[in-house]
């Protein structure tokens, strides 16, 4: 498949999934309870998305092209004519995840980055939206057939049993697995992958606690702004985001104490909101009973009951001091839903060893003014061993797809933090380099043939160049 | 560490190198019977690749900065400012091999790339050359002790009982491994790393069987010069290289006996060599045993006997058709030491039915004109997704240090085979990104900077370029 082939039959993708129309929407708000408008704005990131990775192979340069150029006289031997690029890994099997039925589902990133570099996809449907998975198939369906390619160029699997997992992961065919979910299911598929004959990579992105550290200037000068802002990215999507900002660190005092009040007020009058399906909710309950259960901690809690019929997430936040957090593992694992754990240290050195003791995580937020920033070198050290991404004077929630973007972090935020699987970035998890040695240049792909006929940017002799190769 | 501080750090390391000058040459002859005109070569070979590293180092594009610059007035929610850069993975356990002391050992290429992606490095060194391993260790010692780093830096430890080696690999500091040696080992050390709490990647380099196709013009016309080249590139180094060429693979005929004639001339009249130590000679005895004793399989072996007290390995080539090899699992395998099998195909079908069966390999190579490369198509498709380099007419030993470089196949050949072991890209096995949301300018690194200080190559929203970020 030529990059050309790979471009217009992503953008033939991304026309039938626009063509599904509103019939898509209402589908997965009936099996999400997302909300229309949520939905819309997330089918335009599938969209944009998709759009995004036509362009990038388009354009061509993404494949790394490198030419090492001979020199026949060189002594004691020659030196030989070496090019590499990249080249797809194999099929990709992908899992969809159940907060995002558009964007991170059937013809989500994973799927989208798969196709761009060239990959045949299997996609494992979520249980939790079946029909909507039924409907974007169908759509990728059509644009194989319509773009003439191979029907093994797409397929889809549906099953709850673990058995349907297991076969996709383990079927030597398959090259490499893309998961967004649970941390035990997530190290789970990574486990099976590990034990093949062949093992093969998983990316496993498992969600996150995403702390969050208040600086003093902030807590003296902003600190109801700030509870505001972390409040609504809390609750947003009724928490379901695994970039929902899960702990807070701040050190004690009159600034703090304000930004706790300020954010009970907020979660007191806090509207519960219906969650996913039936076992996301129950699994949020628990595992805000657990942590609330721990001693030492103070719970406050939206005062409205949720309906139970309508498997709702009621807001909530839990307070702690410092020693108790880092002593109960409880507290450092993720709540998912519309909760987070707010963490008061008695100095800046307890709040240095809160952040040493985080496990890996997605993201990482500090607000302060930017001398602050600047000056918190140590924290910041810290965190840059803990975080894939580090964000000042902003909330986690909201993923840009863009060229720098870095979704993943250290384990058990993901299980490979060398990779995003957000943003372009996302497709170097699914190529591998290929090297031609002394070869003929018609026999060479055209990314590497001398003439640079598709005029992408090339590595030549360690020079970044559009130029041709010298003859 | 800045980039110039690492390759300040890197150039002294192989100043200290040199400066043990011919010490280490006659220790490594000692301890490797490898011979000082080779071992100088390597000496030069490990010098340049920490040159090779320092130089892209400084000049630091090597850091795939990418930049998205924001839209405040974006709707229905503002753009930030994203930006990337690699940042070091963390400490790399190294693994020396045996049969590379000084380029694949203590300051080889693993050591020197990790170092470069500015992580600390921890040597496992190989028992086969103790003293070699601490000269080499000492050198770097000094230096990091002369560019006054922190004495963590680099540690090296010795063992031969597995313990220390699972220690290593176990040890929650270590982020990634590198390896170069068998599959058995190669794989524990994988399958020990994937099962702990944080699992961590595994480089193992694991040797390879490295065919080579004689497409019927070379039978035709050069059977008796790629019959020689074939016999100096087996027996080079007494056949101790992962990328020996240990299958030919041609479909029968005139031509075909010709070379089958003259490479058994050549091997009849071949001299023993003396192998890496005791263990390895004896496991191509056993290997080269084990597959000559296939029913089916005719035995070439060098008419003078080697000499057991000097553990000598004698030159050898085994024959058999096509069926044979596809059934016997134990002639698909590596024979660690200076032999080849030739595989006799009854046709172009049964060549490629042969290529079909191989698994994954370090390189794969083509004999023939460049008319009969090109239109090797099926052929290519084979190979591309078996092997990591694609050689035509040239010999797999010899493995260019460079930009275009990949050393590193499909398994068994490499447990992860998006990534080189030798060249310049070998410096991404340890690096991973992190990723800086509106980021005061003051407080990014420099890489990632407006007014991009250090002069090196970034994405700038999709777009290559040196300059600073439009404000």
């Amino acid at each position: 498949m030529s990059a050309e082939e790979t471009a217009a039959f992503l953008d033939t993708v991304q026309e039938e999934i626009l063509a599904l129309g509103e019939d898509l929407l209402h589908k997965a708000d009936e099996e999400s309870a997302l909300g229309l408008e949520r939905l819309r704005g997330e089918r335009d990131r599938t969209v944009n998305q998709i759009k995004m990775f036509s362009n990038l192979v388009r354009e061509g340069s993404w494949v790394d092209a490198r030419i090492d150029t001979p020199q026949p006289d060189r002594k004691p031997v020659p030196k030989p004519d070496v090019r590499r690029m990249l080249q797809p890994l194999g099929a990709v099997a992908v899992f969809g995840a159940s907060n995002f039925p558009l964007a991170f589902s059937v013809a989500g990133g994973d799927t989208a980055s798969a196709f761009a570099a060239r990959n045949p996809v299997i996609v494992k449907a979520h249980p939790a939206h079946p029909g909507t998975s039924e409907l974007v198939g169908d759509a990728i369906a059509r644009a194989v057939e319509k773009r003439s390619l191979p029907s093994g160029t797409f397929s889809m699997l549906h099953g709850m049993k673990p058995e349907v997992s297991i076969g996709l992961v383990t079927n030597p065919n398959v090259k490499a697995v893309a998961f967004t979910g649970s941390q035990r299911a997530g190290r789970a598929l990574y486990n099976v992958a590990a034990q093949r004959p062949e093992p093969i990579p998983v990316f496993s992105e498992m969600g996150s606690v995403n702390p969050v550290f208040l600086l003093p200037s902030v807590l003296a000068n902003h600190a109801e702004a700030v509870a505001e802002g972390v409040y609504r990215s809390v609750t947003l999507g009724v928490g379901q985001f695994c970039t929902c900002p899960g702990l807070m660190f701040a050190v004690e005092g009159e600034g703090l104490q304000k930004f706790e009040d300020h954010l009970a007020k907020q979660t007191e009058q806090g509207i519960p909101g219906t969650m996913l399906n039936a076992a996301v909710a129950k699994g949020f309950g628990s595992e805000f009973d657990k942590a609330a259960s721990v001693p030492g901690v103070r719970v406050t809690i939206a005062l409205r009951e949720s309906d139970p019929q309508k498997t709702e997430g009621r807001p909530g936040v839990l307070t702690t001091e410092a020693q108790t957090w880092i002593k109960h593992q409880e507290l450092h694992e993720e709540i998912f839903g519309p909760a987070t754990v707010v963490v008061r240290c008695g100095s800046q050195a307890e709040l240095l060893e809160c952040a040493s003791a985080l496990e890996g995580t997605l993201t990482a937020t500090l607000h302060g003014t930017p001398e602050e920033i600047e000056s918190s070198r140590e924290l910041l050290s810290v965190l840059n061993r803990k975080a894939g991404r580090l964000i000042a004077n902003g909330y986690p929630t909201g993923v840009e797809v863009g060229f720098a973007m870095q979704h993943g972090g250290p384990y058990p935020a993901s299980t490979d933090p060398r990779f995003t699987s957000v943003g372009a970035a996302a497709i170097y998890r699914f190529a591998r380099p290929l090297c031609f040695q002394n070869f003929p240049d018609p026999a060479l792909p055209a990314e590497l043939q001398n003439a640079n006929p598709l005029r992408i940017w090339r590595m030549i002799d360690g020079r970044l160049t559009k130029d041709a190769v010298p003859q």
